[in-house]
């Protein structure tokens, strides 16, 4: 089963199940997260509602505002082997706050502080379960699904100290979706491909994860309870453009494919961030 | 102006007004979030309700799930030189997840994978409007006020990979309140003390900060928006054990309190977190 998130317009948005080129509103779950959240996923496998066609739907991101992304760093063989550095024990984690996310086809801002911004494709587990410290059942049984993502990052910020946050959760930068594919959607030997106006520029095989979505899934939760719509971002293989000499940045009116086998892609256009008009300068003061 | 967020049982909170050694209920505020979100600070200053004596109501953290706790590492003279590094061009920047905060009296829980566990005593600013790209004024305007957090490590994990997170957002480990405290509470000089039983381990006056509270709010909405409710840890001084030879952490039975002249304190006893009973393996599998 496919699920997504459709905007209806005016702030409204609704889940929807994908069958084939058509999604199949979920009446009254605001989105895939809200839906998670109430422990419904088998429930809408059957459901009928208003129906829409995918290649025209305003796609928002497939969980609206996980409570938490935990993004992990350096966790395909290739990418690690890229950046000059031996594989690792542990995990690298870091996190990326709600207000980065777009939608599948929604624009990239390319903020006028960063002449830095990168891709970084990559498969999101995304979480259906309350889980502390699950061991691998557990922790298998608490993966929804998957979804794609593309963890867009400035690299100018990402280095200005030693912990990449800042580089890492720019407003509306981060594409997620376009839908949650269950696990039984998965393919062996699925790969993830991202390309930048068509020419391709990542291509990895998953399963050349170093710590694969049971291990991180049983990794974090020995750390933080994960619950239901968080949002796990494996890391992205090799061929991101600050790795290459020169290296190549995002640029105004291109467009960023990322794709998963299985899941579906994303396209995202970058544009220029204007920042001269009033909607990135509101200030409602505080009534104190 | 004094707020704090008081736990009733059965899962029931609300917000109040600290009168002195009273808590005056604000009915329909769930919590200091809660009120904020709905832009009510300036509207409670004279309002009545239900009576609680401060001295034993459960606190609540003072925001019960701020949607992003933005955290500073590094952000004292002292501590920087602690540490031997220089003094920084930019704020470094990371996050905890809301799952990580406890009350101002609840216990910090260790959990047997670390034994390096160490305090952070902090002051913490709550975002009181909705801010992007924020000028001083704007910054200043968009500050609600003040409350006190202990930024809990495990050193252990902190320094697994080259990201922090993983050290800084375990379950129930990350005091914030006791209240929150207006600007206008927070005198000259103020100074933030931490003591361990009693011990003297960190005191630093709140001026030795190199990115103060206007200056965090301007760099971080220049990335992303903040929201009412939003956290921001200011950063440790001096003082921390991992810092000392040889390193001291944080043992079962211990009292750490956390104190900022104008706000109040915290005071949190350290116990072994227990895993083995069925609250910590509960896992409720996905349905699908």
């Amino acid at each position: 089963m496919k699920l997504t998130t459709i905007r209806l317009g005016g702030g409204e948005s609704v889940a929807a199940r994908v069958d084939g080129a058509t999604a199949v509103e979920l009446e009254g779950y605001a989105d895939v997260g809200d839906l998670l959240r109430r422990g419904h996923l088998a429930g809408v496998a059957g459901a009928t509602g208003a129906v829409h066609a995918m290649d025209s739907a305003d796609l928002a991101p497939v969980v609206l505002t996980p409570a938490k992304i935990v993004c992990v760093g350096l966790n395909y063989r290739n990418h690690i082997l890229e950046m000059g550095r031996e594989l690792p024990e542990h995990p690298t984690l870091f996190a990326k706050y709600p207000e980065a996310l777009i939608g599948a086809r929604d624009e990239i801002q390319l903020p006028p502080e960063s002449d830095k911004v990168d891709w970084e494709g990559e498969l999101a587990v995304v979480i259906g379960a309350t889980v502390r410290r699950a061991d691998a059942e557990q922790a298998a049984a608490a993966i929804a699904g998957y979804s794609v993502l593309n963890d867009v990052t400035m690299r100018d910020f990402q280095y200005r100290s030693t912990q990449w946050l800042q580089g890492k959760t720019w407003e509306s930068s981060t594409p997620l979706g376009p839908v949650l594919a269950t696990p039984d959607e998965m393919p062996d030997g699925a790969q993830l491909v991202t390309l930048l106006d068509g020419e391709e520029v990542q291509r990895t095989p998953l399963d050349d994860l170093v710590f694969g979505a049971v291990d991180l899934v049983q990794y974090i939760s020995t750390i933080v309870t994960l619950n239901p719509g968080d949002i796990i971002a494996t890391g992205t293989p090799g061929g991101v453009g600050h790795a290459r000499k020169p290296g190549r940045y995002l640029q105004a009116g291109q467009a960023l494919t990322t794709r998963i086998d299985g899941i579906g892609e994303l396209v995202n256009v970058a544009v220029a961030e204007r920042v001269d008009a009033p909607p990135g300068r509101e200030t409602e003061p505080v009534q104190a």
